[in-house]
């Protein structure tokens, strides 16, 4: 069902200073940047391997992500495994009784993903993604 | 300098409890189950693609984990980074004003490792991990 670790997503207060460590420091690349208003942040990708490390930093006050770098802090916030078939992931998923944020996928960045609820799987935010040919 | 996301780890209450969602709901196998007293934990690793997940369980209350479980919750505590050579990143990081929790590097279940203070790396604890024969 998971192919691998799609990435792994980090909460900055500001892209450009977090790249002094994650560009600068530890070597890596950026590989996509992305301001996306509709979901109040701006993203940037930085590959590790078949991964990436997608750092994340709110646009507003407003979205989902700032309300978690307003009570946690900067850190780590969600990882996102790459499925072949989203719909039939998130039917298993839904019949062995984990909550879904996303009962259907909706289009992402990369293809069409889906979140789990963190209370279904241990305090973990889980995305999935199915990119586009995967079946 | 880094080659993979080597793994990522989730602190849990049971890891027992957490395979029923993990390994039962999202399919993914046990390589490695392993006691630790002397670090207080007991760890499982389940492969996902090139990198795994690794569930932290504390065996007792004077662990790091254990305090993280008990402030934070369970979730996402850490992200290993494999990289070629640990000394000459450890220099490095140092060199750029990194702060380390490990000034050198210790022997871990996989190989040699060092942490990253996450006051260094937004948020993020780091380990770095150097496997036998990498060099």
């Amino acid at each position: 069902m998971i192919k691998k670790i799609d990435h792994v997503a980090i909460v900055v207060e500001d892209i450009e200073r977090a790249l002094g460590v994650f560009r600068e420091a530890l070597g890596l690349q950026v590989s996509q940047t992305q301001s996306l208003p509709e979901q109040g942040v701006t993203i940037a990708f930085l590959p590790v391997g078949e991964s990436e490390i997608e750092l994340l930093e709110p646009l507003g006050p407003d979205s989902g992500v700032a309300r978690f770098l307003a009570t946690r802090g900067e850190g780590l916030h969600h990882i996102c495994l790459e499925v072949e078939d989203i719909d039939a992931a998130l039917a298993e998923l839904k019949g062995k009784g984990l909550r879904l944020i996303n009962e259907t996928a909706v289009a992402g960045a990369h293809g069409r993903v889906a979140f789990i609820h963190p209370k279904s799987t241990h305090g973990v935010m889980v995305e999935l993604l199915e990119r586009p040919g995967s079946r």
